[in-house]
C-alpha cells in the first residue's frame, strides 16, 4: 500500500435525528459512530486521519483522541467543499487519500483495504466504494463504460430512465490519488440546483484530465449503511450486535438468544460461558470460562472469573473472582473486589469494598467502604454505616468473623478475627478477636396483653 | 365527506383464542382490540359508532365508553344478519355506512379515509376494503369486470380455478351507500351451506339493482390483519409495537433495540431520551428529554422529568422530577412524588409518599406514607413503620434531617428540621429541630468468649 | 410398522463448538441435544435405542437414562464404521433400523414416522430422510432414476455440475432394512480421500445387490438442522422456542412477545395466562389459568396456581397457590410453599418455608426455614435469624400474629397465635398467644444538640 491518509466527513448536524447532539456522536453498541470510522481506518493501516467538523465542531473535536487532526468546515457548502477545507492536511501527500463518512459506523477495515487494493492494482485516479442494491432508489448511480471504467456518478434526480436502472450505488466513500484529486478539486463548480460543490463531480473532471476511475463493490452492503435517523441508528446497532455476537459465538460462547444479548465490541468472554437473554455487557468487560451470566444482568467494566454464577444483577467497575455466586438482585458498585467462592446474594449492595475468599453476604445487606476478610459471614440485614452525614469511613471485618443479622457496624470500626456479633446489635466500638459483642435490649413479654 | 356512521362487528366469541374472554377484549400494546377500531373510526372523522355485540354482550358493552351505541345480535346468523340487527341505528341515514370488524386492531384512520374517498369519488353503492396478498388462499376474492367494477365476492370454497388466481382479497370492511344497502339487505337469502346471511352477497344484489361497486386496496396489508388466535394476537402486537416505536424514533428518541421495547400508544417521550432493551412503558406515561430508562424498567402511568436516570426499576402511577436518579431495583408505588435531584437507590420502596428536592434514600429503605423534606438523608435500612396492624399513619421527616441507618420511624411521628437520628434507633416520639435522637442499647464486648 | 430399532450417531466431538463439552450435551431450551433425538425416537414408537459414543464417551453415557444402550466407537473412521460398531445391537433384527444423528435436536417423531411409512410402503432396502434446499451447497445430493428410485448419494466435492443442481439433500438420517444393511456394510471400502467408511456408499452396494432405495423429504426443513457451532445452537434454540411457544399459544396462552419468551418443553401453562417479555420458565414448571407472569421473571420447577400475579421475580423449586401476589424483586428459593391470597412483596426472600393462606411479607424481609401461619403480617425488615454460624433452626409464627418492622426472630423460636411484636425487637424467646413482645431501647432526645 502506498502512503495514505484518511479524511472523514463529520461536519453535518443530522437534522433527521432530531437531537441536541451531533449525529456522529450518537452511539452504536456503546461507542460513538465516528469512533468506529476512525478505528476502521486505523485497523486498515491508516492512522493519519483528519476529521472535517462543522456543526458543534468543538463537541465533536473533544470526543476524538488528540492524535486525530480536526479541520473546521465553517459553512456547509457540499462534500467537495468539505474536502477542500482539508487541503492543508493532504496537500503534500504523494499517495492515497481515503475519504470516509463519519456517519457510517459499520465500515470494516477489510473493506477499506479492498478499496485500496483495487485502486492501486488498476492505477485509478479515483475509486469509489460502491454497493449493489436491489432497490437503488435515492442513491447516486455508477455510470460505466464498456471497459468497466467509471464515467460519472449521477444523482437520482439527474438520472435518465436508463441510468436509474443501474443498481451499483455510491457509498460516499472513496480512494483518490491525492495529487490528481487536488487538481480536480480546483475545477469544481457550484453550477447546480443546490449551489454546492459536489465531490462526485471530480470523476468527470478527472476523465477530462485523461485519468481513469473505477469502483470497488463491498461484499457486504451493511458496510456502507449510514445513520440519518433513530431508526437507522437502531438498525446499525442491530448489525453491529450481530457481528459482535457472531464473533463471540464462533469462539465458543453460548448465547441463548443472540438477538437480545447486548455486548460492547471491547468485551472478552471465555469458552463455554453461557449468556442468557437480556444480558448487557458494557465497556471493557472481561468474563472467564464456564461462567453463567443470568438473564437481564448488566455488567459495566467488570472483570469476572471462571465458574462464576450470576443471576440477574448489576455490576459496575468491579471484579469478581472464580467460583463466586452473585445475585439475584445484587448491586455491585465501582471499586469492589469480590474474592473466590464468595456469595453476594439477593438485595445485597457492595460498594468500594473488598471481600476475601469464601466470604458471604447472602441477603439484604449493605457493604459500603468495607474490607471483609476470608470466610466472614455477614447475616441478613447487615449494614456498614459508612456515612455520618459529613464524612465516609471504612469498616473492617477480619477473617472468620460472624456478624449476626440486622447488625449495624458504625464506621470507622474493626471487628477482629473470629469475633461474633449477636443479631440486632449496633456496633460502635471495635470487637476484639474471638470475642462476643452484643448491643441490644432484653425481650419483655406482656402476656395476654392483646386479649380483651 | 358525506354524513357517515360506522358499525363494528364484534359479536363473535373467537373460539380459536381458547379464552374465557371475548376476542375483541384481548389486548394489543395494553389496549383492547375493539378500542383500536373505535378510535380509528373516530380519528377518521366518524364518531357515530354502533357496535354489534353477541357473545358476552354485557362484558363487551361494559368495556366501551357510553357514547358508543351497542346493538345486540342474539344469534350468530352471519355478517349480513349482524348488519341487519343494526338497522334502527342507520335506518334514517342518507350517507355512508362504514362496516368495520372488531377484531382487526391495526386498521388506520387514513385507510378508512382512503376507502371513503374512493367510494364517494366513484359514486359506488358499495366499496370493499381489500388487500393484495401474494398468497390469497383462504380469503374471499374480488371478481371484477373490465371497467374495474366489482361484480361479486367469491369465497375460497366457491371459487373456480381461475377465480382462485385473483390476489385481491376481502378484508370484511366496507363503505356502503346506506339506503342502497338497506334495500339490498332485504334481499339477502340463507340458501348456502352454512344457512347464514352473507353480507358479501349484497354486491351481486346491488348490481342487479343497477348500482356499481368497487374496491379500495389498502397500501399496507397489516391494516386488515384480524386476530383469531393467540399467535395472531402476538403478530398484531408486534406490528403495533413497530408503529409506536417508529413514531417515537422519528421524533428523536433513541431505542437500543426497538424490537424489545414495549410502549403503549398513549406514551410520550422527549427528545434524546434513551430507552434500553426490555423497557416497558404502560398507560399514560410521559417522559421528558435527555432521560435514560435502563433495561427492563417498567413504568405505568409515570411522569418522568428531564435528565432523569433510571436503572432497572418499577414505577407505578407516580412522578419523578428532573435530574433524579432511580434504582437499580427500586420500586415506586402509586401516589409518590419524587422531587428534583433526588436519589432513590437500590432495594428502596417508596409508596404514597413525597420526597423534596435533593432528598436521598440510597439503599434498603421503605418510605411508606411519608413526607420527606428537601435534602433529607435516609440511611440504609430506614423503615417508615406506617401500619400498626389496624391503621396506617403518616411520617414526616422535615428538611435537612439525617436519619441514621436501620432506623424505625413509628408513625405517626415527625422528625423536625435538621434533626439527627443515631443509627439503629426505633423512633416513637417526635424529634425536635436540630436535636439528636437515640434509642439503642449500649455495646458489650465479652472478650475472648469464643476461645476454647 | 415392523419391529424397529434406532441407532443414534453421537461419537463426534464437535470441534467447531470450541467447547470442553461434547457437542451432543449442549442444551437447547434447557435440554441436551441428544435427549431430543432419543425422545423423538421414543415418541415415534421406537424405544429400543442404541447410541454410538466416542469422544468423551463416559460423559455422554452418563447423561443418558440406563435403558438406552451405548456402543463405543473407539476411532472415528466414518459413519459406516460407526454403524458397524453397533452390529451386535441390531444383528438379530428382522425389521427396520433407523439411523439418526445425535446433533439434530429438531427431528420430530412425525418425521421419523413419515420416513418409515414411505420405507415400508415402497419396500425399499434403504430410505434416506432428505430435505429440499433452495441452496444445497455443501450437502450430499440425491441422485435418482426416472422411477424416482435413489441411485446414489454424491458428496458436494464429488458432484458433477449437473449433479450439483440437485436440490434434494441428505440429512444423514435413514431407515434401513436391517439384514440388507448388514450385508451391504460388509462391502464398505475406505477407498476415498478421507480413508473412511462412508455409510452413504451402502445405497450403491444395495443397488448392486438388486435392492431399491428411495427418499422421504421432510415437510419441514428445520427437522434436519444439525448443530455444529454456537450460532447453529442458537438457531436451533430459536426454532425450538417457536415450536414450544406456538403450542402454548394455540392452547390459549397470551405472550406479549413470543420471540423473547423462553420456556422449557416440559412446562405447562393454563388458559388466559399472560406471559410478559423476557419470562423464563425452566424445568418442570406448571402454571395455572388467568395468571400473570411479569416481564423478566424466572421460574424453575415452579408450581403456580390460578389468578396469581407475579412481577419481575425469581422462583426456584417452590409452589405458589391461587390468588397470591409476588414481587417485584422477590426471590423464592427451593422448598417453599406459599398459600392462597398471600403477598410476597419487593425485596423479600423466602427459603425452605411455608406461608399459610393470607399471610403477608410486603417488603425487605427474609423468611428462612420458617413456618408462617394464616393471615400473619410480617412487617418490613423482618429477619428470620435461622443460622447461628454452625447450625440452622426453624422459626414458627402462628396464625394471626403481627410481627413489627425490623424484627429479628432468633431461631429456634415460636411466636404463638395472635401475638404482637413491637417494631425493632430482637426476639430470642417464644412469645405466648395474644401477647405483646418488645425488645428495644427507649428513645432519648438530646434537644438542640446540633445547634452550634
Amino acid at each position: 500500500m502506498k502512503k495514505s491518509k484518511t479524511i472523514i466527513l463529520a461536519a453535518g448536524q443530522g437534522t433527521r435525528m432530531h437531537s441536541q447532539k451531533p449525529k456522529v456522536l450518537h452511539q452504536v453498541c456503546g461507542k460513538n459512530i465516528l469512533d468506529y470510522v476512525v478505528e476502521a481506518s486505523k485497523a486498515s493501516g491508516i492512522s493519519d486521519i483528519g476529521v472535517i467538523v462543522g456543526c458543534q465542531a468543538e463537541t465533536v473535536k473533544a470526543s476524538l483522541s488528540p492524535e486525530i487532526e480536526t479541520i473546521l468546515q465553517k459553512e456547509q457548502l457540499g462534500t467537495g467543499h468539505a474536502v477542500l477545507q482539508a487541503l492543508p492536511f493532504f496537500n503534500e501527500l504523494k499517495g492515497n487519500l481515503i475519504v470516509l463518512v463519519g456517519d457510517a459506523p459499520l465500515i470494516r477495515p477489510e473493506t477499506i483495504q479492498g478499496l485500496i487494493a483495487i485502486h492501486e492494482k488498476n492505477g485509478y485516479a479515483a475509486t469509489v466504494l460502491t454497493a449493489e442494491f436491489a432497490n437503488p432508489t435515492g442513491y447516486g448511480r455508477m455510470i460505466k463504460n464498456a471497459a468497466n471504467e467509471l464515467i460519472k456518478i449521477v444523482e437520482e434526480k439527474d438520472a435518465s430512465p436508463e441510468e436509474k436502472k443501474v443498481t451499483e450505488i455510491n457509498s460516499g466513500m472513496y480512494c483518490f490519488d491525492t495529487q490528481t484529486l487536488i487538481s480536480a478539486l480546483k475545477e469544481l463548480k457550484t453550477d447546480n440546483v443546490q449551489g454546492e460543490y459536489y465531490l462526485t463531480d471530480v470523476i468527470e473532471i478527472m476523465r477530462k484530465m485523461g485519468k481513469t476511475a473505477g469502483t470497488y463493490t463491498t461484499p457486504d452492503c451493511e458496510d456502507i449503511q449510514a445513520v440519518n435517523s433513530r431508526s437507522q441508528l437502531a438498525e446499525a446497532e442491530a448489525v453491529m450486535r450481530k457481528r459482535i455476537n457472531r464473533k463471540l459465538m464462533d469462539a465458543g460462547v453460548t448465547m441463548i438468544d443472540p438477538a437480545t444479548t447486548y455486548i460492547s465490541s471491547q468485551t472478552i468472554v471465555g469458552q463455554d460461558t453461557i449468556l442468557y437473554p437480556g444480558v448487557i455487557l458494557e465497556g471493557e468487560t472481561a468474563i472467564g470460562s464456564n461462567t453463567t451470566i443470568g438473564a437481564n444482568s448488566r455488567l459495566v467494566n467488570a472483570k469476572i472469573g471462571n465458574d462464576v454464577t450470576i443471576q440477574i444483577s448489576t455490576i459496575l467497575d468491579s471484579e469478581v473472582d472464580d467460583g463466586t455466586s452473585i445475585g439475584p438482585y445484587a448491586y455491585i458498585r465501582p471499586g469492589s473486589k469480590i474474592g473466590k467462592h464468595c456469595k453476594v446474594g439477593d438485595f445485597v449492595e457492595v460498594k468500594n469494598s473488598t471481600m476475601g475468599d469464601g466470604a458471604k453476604a447472602s441477603h439484604l445487606t449493605y457493604i459500603g467502604d468495607g474490607d471483609v476478610g476470608e470466610n466472614v459471614n455477614l447475616g441478613c440485614g447487615t449494614v456498614f454505616v459508612n456515612y455520618d452525614g459529613k464524612k465516609k469511613y471504612r469498616t473492617v471485618v477480619e477473617k472468620d468473623a460472624f456478624v449476626g443479622c440486622n447488625t449495624n457496624l458504625i464506621a470507622p470500626v474493626t471487628v477482629k478475627e473470629g469475633a461474633y456479633i449477636a443479631a440486632g446489635s449496633t456496633i460502635t466500638d471495635d470487637v476484639p478477636e474471638e470475642s462476643l459483642a452484643i448491643a441490644r435490649a432484653r425481650q419483655v413479654n406482656k402476656v395476654g396483653y392483646l386479649k380483651k
